[in-house]
């Protein structure tokens, strides 16, 4: 079941409808890259963030972007964008990879029309809720993880300024992520926009001499690097090891989860993994361990985002490589310097669906969270059922669409809140790349999928219609009055491909 | 003085005379890169070399490129050529960063008019005779290292299949040089090759499991991966250390390039280095580290393509970092393989002087050969006096454009020949960008480098204007009968710029 959505679009323009998800039309050429060039002996050492914003040429109207490797510890994007506001201008896009509830700072200058539209990936926070609030003149632009790279290398996202936290560089601007104070790890994320974006500004808190090693971005990249006192909260920027969740039910879903790989035939030599990092997706990492450990199985790879657990089966040799966009916390930053096992890979690599062949079409299983999903599969992680947003995609629909197995973990109701729904609110990912569901009422396998059934019920495992589990979920919850939002865009979803999947409308203010 | 040259070159077109070192016109963007994708389950694995041609489509009138980590090792460029005759194409351009005499067998590729134009930075031995001798169809164009990559990024090279020989690569297309039974190093002179080629095809004889680690060349990249039971010649592609060299006066013109160091007050903390492979030019490493050693100085980091001395050097704490283009001996592969401080760049990054700011930018001090020197500086290492093909920039002009001090370290004669001379044979590196020259017969310092005189007599160093050098050179040796070549160009020597600076005549046959 697909969205009704506008044909078009205000401030975006005519809407490409999703269709499908591999409906790919790729340009015979990607956009060109700025040229520009560097004599021995320029300077690209600028005394402040100011001078470096007017050196950029930023204009009214221009658009500039950040990675979020810093998370919510990241002072970077606030301190650029209230440059930009303290330099008069109006009316600036942000593409950032992803919003946290620390640049609640932009809420003012989103009020004041310095920033008038946003491209990001995942948003939670002040920033989320004055977007889903409708306070931002245009509607955002919500994409994945490999959708933006996407975006960038076509030209679809065309970048004024790129400005880059850069936990250590050089004067040649060279920078990486995993030395000095505010060390981050994989800068996958910021590739793109050093690649493709006018000019980029490269700020760091560490500078030290030409040239650094590692190199994750190029100085042949970076026109100019400004020298800040910190770049960010550490505390924030590395959250400390996730634990595995102790909760009876999240351990039993991920022992669930696990018997499905085998029923899908995928617990075997070779196996490749993506989870999440909360600690029910912990846990099924934590059991897939178990079941490696006991089978003598060494799996190939471990992607994505990266936490300590799968460094441990790094180490263990339960993996041969982590392949790594961004690290969750230090155990992975410590990794990803120290064991050459341990490799650095960028957005693009990682998930654009638009190149020959991202990481995550090599991905055996995929353990995916939800909000919401529904009885076609679809799954929501942008919006709460009240249409708040409070996520995005980030990886997920890419992960869903490359992996071999993607499995929805979740309760089948969190509180009074059913989760597995007739009609979720917002579709992050379509229902199509979606292959199994594991709650506590049972699993459900897409249709589909339905080679896979008679594998899961040998190994004991209930599966059941997901229209019954929805069934069930509503008598225990009783039917929730359906959210009713404002007319007024406020947002898009658009899927990897470039195709608009749903759109969020105007919460009541 | 410049050279005069025609103004149209047939099969080349309008012809833009060089001007000045760093007379860079940038277009405000770069080629576009060519855009396709693959889905998750797609096979890149393909049974040969014939069937990676076919899919290729490559035409008549194509062009192909290849890289020469393998060096006098390489199978690959005569296997992937002989395929392409024994498929009947014709009239293909050849792009190789060099070519060495095992690929002789490309001769009769030549004369059968399989291939009718090479572009390469350095060639020797059968194929450049056969240039020389005018048998090539169209005239070759002669770049440099940096030359390269920006002909490439900026469309003026245009490729249609890049092969690149693997040393290790998996089913994804990502490749290394560092593991594998002929491991070469660095692939640094391959990247641009397979970012901007519209068919990428990487021809390995170690396929290991998905994904290798590391990744110098990222799969998304590569379109094909084909497997070969050998790529080349171990002993050819790891040359062995080369030794310092012993003839006494070799040894006094290294520790005079030394003394010139410390006259230009870079013999100091941060220092550094680049220089060639030869026994000569690791005689100057040698001296440097000796009086590194006595002043204990730290140098920054070593340059270029790399030899075991270097690694010797990182190791024992005397540079912080080596960049790696191109490994020269086992110890170099090594090094860059375990060692995080040596690490690897691509040949834009190296020297494109169309980027915004390559590693030669920040060069210190580069020893540069030469087969003669006139007394305007002008330097060639393309061909012999006598107009025969046997080199080719390289980084020769590249580095000597970049470094802050460019020191022509060679014998005055050689035999017979003079090898300071009044007018060089053809010009490879202009004279603007060579600062200091070392002879037996003494220092000859560029009067663009007047400043650098006195404190080079001061520490006893014989200065003497190079017009009086070349003239004892030829009181000692006579003055030869002049090169007089035939009139039809066979090649032009393209300066990084991508203005011609010289272009080279038929040879008698």
């Amino acid at each position: 079941m697909k969205r009704i959505l506008p044909s078009y679009i205000e401030h975006l323009g005519e809407v490409t409808p999703f269709t499908y998800a591999w409906d790919m039309t790729p340009p015979t050429h990607l956009a060109p890259r700025y040229c520009s060039f560097s004599k021995p002996g320029n300077n690209k050492l600028l005394p402040n963030l100011r001078e470096a914003i007017r050196q950029s040429d930023l204009r009214d109207g221009g658009t500039v972007s950040f990675h979020h490797h810093l998370r919510n510890g990241d002072y970077v994007m606030n301190m650029v964008m209230q440059e930009i506001a303290a330099l008069g201008l109006k009316d600036i896009r942000v593409a950032a990879s992803s919003i946290f509830p620390i640049h609640a700072p932009l809420v003012d200058l989103i009020r004041s029309g310095v920033i008038t539209a946003i491209d990001t990936n995942y948003m939670v926070g002040p920033v989320a809720e004055a977007v889903a609030h409708g306070l931002l003149h245009k509607p955002a632009v919500m994409r994945s993880h490999g959708g933006r790279p996407r975006a960038i290398e076509t030209g679809v996202l065309k970048i004024d300024v790129a400005f880059i936290a850069a936990p250590t560089a050089d004067v040649g601007g060279n920078i990486n992520g995993v030395h000095g104070p505010s060390a981050c790890g994989s800068l996958g994320y910021a590739v793109a926009d050093s690649q493709y974006a006018k000019t980029v500004i490269a700020i760091t808190d560490n500078l030290i001499p030409f040239p650094i090693a590692p190199i994750s971005i190029p100085g042949t990249n970076v026109d100019y690097v400004v020298v800040v006192s910190k770049l960010g909260d550490p505390k924030g920027i590395i959250s400390g090891t996730t634990r595995i969740t102790k909760d009876p039910l999240g351990l039993m879903l991920a022992e669930t989860a696990t018997k499905i790989v085998q029923g899908a035939g995928l617990l075997k030599e070779g196996l490749s993994l993506q989870t999440g990092a909360g600690g029910a997706s912990l846990a099924v990492a934590a059991f897939m361990r178990q079941e490696m450990i006991k089978r003598k199985i060494q799996g190939s790879f471990a992607l994505g985002g990266v936490t300590g657990y799968f460094v441990q089966m790094l180490k263990e040799g339960l993996f041969q490589r982590i392949l790594d966009i961004q690290c969750f916390d230090l155990d992975a930053v410590e990794s990803l310097r120290d064991n050459p096992n341990h490799i650095e890979g960028c957005a693009s690599f990682y998930a654009n669906p638009l190149n020959k062949g991202a990481a995550v079409n090599y991905l055996d299983v995929m353990i995916l969270g939800a909000t919401e999903i529904d009885t076609n599969f679809n799954v929501n992680v942008t919006t709460g059922s009240d249409g708040m947003i409070m996520g995005g995609s980030g990886g997920h629909n890419d992960t869903a669409a490359g992996s071999k197995l993607s499995i929805v973990v979740t309760t089948a109701t969190r509180g009074r809140l059913p989760i597995v729904v007739d009609e979720v609110t917002t579709i992050t990912t379509p229902g199509e790349t979606v292959d199994v569901l594991v709650t506590e009422l049972g699993v459900a396998v897409n249709p589909r999928r339905k080679e896979l059934e008679p594998a899961l019920r040998n190994l004991g495992i209930k599966v059941r219609d997901i229209n019954d589990i929805s069934a069930e979920v509503y008598r225990r919850t009783g039917k929730p009055k359906p959210f009713s939002p404002g007319k007024r865009i406020v947002a898009v979803v658009e899927y990897r491909n470039g195709q608009i999947i749903d759109v969020i409308r105007e919460q009541g203010r």
